[in-house]
C-alpha cells in the first residue's frame, strides 16, 4: 500500500479526494523519528517542509501543493519525481494581480490615507498625484482624481498558466497586451525575453508572472526601470529575486515608477527595510494565493496526479522525472 | 446662431468635437451680468452650476455631462429639455466598482495598515479577520489570508448602462449574478425591486448602481442590512441617500457587513462623521468618475446630442422633454 505523507494541519475534509488503496500519513511539524514514505506532500511553507525532510525515507514522488518548486530538486536530489501544484494558484494569484492593478489605477493607497484622516477635501491631493506621476500638467477640468485601466498597454513578463489567467481577467478592459516569455511563440504572439528591453518603453503597466530560474534572477534592475515610462505601474506577482531590490527602491523613491508587490527579496521583508516606506507602493506580504479555496483546489490537483502516478499514466505537472 | 454656454475651465482641446455653426460661450464661476444662452452645459460640480444659474437666460436645452441629473428639473423648470451625460461615466464608474470589490476581497485596507507599520508578521491578522467576518471558524491550513471574487453571488441593484458595464467586467470571475431594477424584465432576468428583500440573503456581494429617485431614497436601511448574510460586502457606486446612513454605520460597527462607498449622505461627508472610522470600510470621496478620459468622453456625448437637437432628430439621453 502506497504511503502518502501530508502536513497534519491540513483539514481532513479536503483529503477525501484521494484515491482508495493508499495509506495517508499525517506528518507533524517536527519529527523525532524516521518515517517511511513513498509519496510526500510537503508543507506549503518551505521552512516547515525542510525541517522534517531529514526524517523522511524512501520517497519516490513529491507532490507539491505550490506552483513554485524551485527549492525541491536541490533538496530531494535527482532520483525522485517532482510534480508541482500547477493550477491551484491560478485563480487566486491572477485575482490578486487584477486587484493590485486596479487598486493602483484608482489611487486606493492615497485614498486610504485620506479616509484615515477623515477629511473629504484632501481628495484634491489626488490631482497633484496624477500630475506628478503621469507628467501630464495640462489644467484638466474636472480635476483628475484617479485613472483607468481600460485601453492601457500591459506588458506581461511570463505567459504560463497564471499569466494566461491574468490575460483572461484583463479581457473586459480592452488593454493592448504585450507578452514576453523565455522562448518566443505565436498565437498568441509572445516575444522572447531578449526583446524585453525594447518593449519596456511601450508599456503603461508591467506585470511579472514568470518562474524564478537562474536566468530570471535579477532580470529587472536599474537599466529596466530606466527604460520604463514615467509613472509606469510595475507589478510583481512572481518571485522577489527576479527584481533587484536596490534598483526598485531607487526607482520608487525617485518617483519614476509606481509598484504593487506581493513578493520581495529578502522575504519576509525585515521590519524597517526601506522598501516598506517607498512612495506609490502597494505591498502585501506574499498572501496572493492563500484563499479559502486554495487547499481544496491544490489537494484535488495532487490527488489527480497521484491517480496518474499509480496508473502509470503520463503526469501532467512533473517538473522533474526521477533518473 | 445657437449660443452654447459651457464651464470656462473645460480645456479648449476637448471642445473641437462640437458642430460648426454654433457660438461657444465660456461661463465663469460667478457672473455679475445676465447671459443669453440657448443651450447650457452646466459645470459638473452642482454647486458651481447653481451659483451662475440665476444669471442664465433663454435656455431651451440643458446638456449635462453627468449621469445623475436629479437636481436639474427642479432648478430649470418644465419648459426646458434636459439630456444626461449617460455613457460618459460607464467605464470609469464600473472600473471603480470592480476595483472596490476586489480590494475588499483582498483585504487591502488591512494590508495597507500592515504596510504602514512595516511588520510582515502582522499578516496573521488577516486570518483572524477572515474568521470574524465570514463566521468560518474551521482551522483551515494554510491559513486564509484573503478571499476570492470567483464564484461569489453578486446582487446588482440597478441595471442601467453602468450596471451592464459592471456585469461585463464581472464576466471573467464566473459570479452568480442576481439583478434587481425598478421593473422586472427577462433576457437577462431582472427582478423587480419588490423582490429585493427576498434576494438579499442569497448574496455575498450587494452592489447599488441605480438612480436616486423618490422611490429609491432610503431604500437600504436596518431591515435590509439585517437580511444580508454575515460578512456581506455592500458597495455603493450610486448615490448616498439611497442608503440610510445611521443604519449603515450601525451594520458596519456591529461587524455584520463590510462596505465600499464612493458616495455618502451627507456629501461631502463632514470631518469627524462616524462613518469615516467604521471598520471593514473602503470610503472614497465621490471620485469614481473623475478620470482623465471623463471630459473628452462627456463632451463627445454632449456634442452628439447637440447635433441631434439641431437636426431635429430624436434625442438619445433626454431625461426631460420641454413642455
Amino acid at each position: 500500500m502506497l504511503r502518502v505523507g501530508y502536513p497534519a494541519q491540513l483539514s481532513a475534509e479536503f483529503l477525501n479526494v484521494f484515491p482508495d488503496g493508499i495509506e495517508l500519513i499525517p506528518l507533524a511539524d517536527s519529527l523525532d523519528h524516521d518515517v517511511e514514505l513513498d509519496v510526500w506532500i510537503p508543507d506549503p511553507y518551505q521552512g516547515r517542509a525542510l525541517r522534517i525532510w531529514p526524517r523522511l525515507q524512501g520517497i519516490r514522488l513529491v507532490l507539491s501543493l505550490m506552483a513554485g518548486t524551485e527549492w525541491i530538486p536541490g533538496t530531494v536530489g535527482p532520483h525522485v519525481t517532482i510534480c508541482s501544484g500547477r493550477g491551484a494558484h491560478n485563480v487566486s494569484t491572477a485575482e490578486w494581480t487584477l486587484s493590485a492593478i486596479l487598486a493602483m489605477q484608482k489611487y486606493f493607497p492615497l485614498y486610504f490615507g485620506i479616509q484615515q484622516s477623515g477629511q473629504w477635501k484632501r481628495r484634491s491631493e489626488a490631482t497633484t498625484h496624477y500630475e506628478t506621476i503621469s507628467g501630464d500638467k495640462r489644467p484638466l477640468y474636472p480635476p483628475v482624481l484617479l485613472e483607468e485601466l481600460t485601453g492601457k498597454t500591459v506588458l506581461m513578463v511570463g505567459h504560463g498558466a497564471i499569466g494566461q489567467e491574468i490575460e483572461r481577467m484583463l479581457t473586459p478592459f480592452n488593454v493592448d497586451l504585450l507578452r514576453v516569455a523565455r522562448s518566443a511563440r505565436t498565437e498568441p504572439l509572445v516575444h522572447s525575453v531578449s526583446e524585453l528591453d525594447s518593449l519596456l518603453p511601450k508599456a503603461d503597466i508591467v506585470v511579472l508572472i514568470l518562474p524564478l530560474t537562474p536566468e530570471s534572477r535579477g532580470l529587472i534592475g536599474s537599466k529596466q526601470f530606466g527604460l520604463m515610462r514615467q509613472g509606469t505601474l510595475f507589478v510583481n506577482a512572481a518571485r522577489g529575486p527576479i527584481v533587484q531590490t536596490n534598483a526598485l527602491v531607487e526607482a520608487l523613491n525617485a518617483g519614476k515608477i509606481r509598484a504593487a508587490l506581493d513578493v520581495t527579496d529578502p522575504e519576509p521583508l525585515p521590519d524597517g527595510h526601506p522598501l516598506w516606506s517607498c512612495p506609490n507602493l502597494l505591498l502585501t506580504p506574499h498572501i496572493a494565493g492563500s484563499t479559502p479555496q486554495f487547499a481544496p483546489r491544490a489537494l484535488k490537483t495532487a490527488a489527480d496526479e497521484l491517480r496518474r502516478f499509480i496508473a502509470g499514466e503520463p503526469l501532467h505537472n512533473a517538473v522533474q522525472l526521477a533518473v
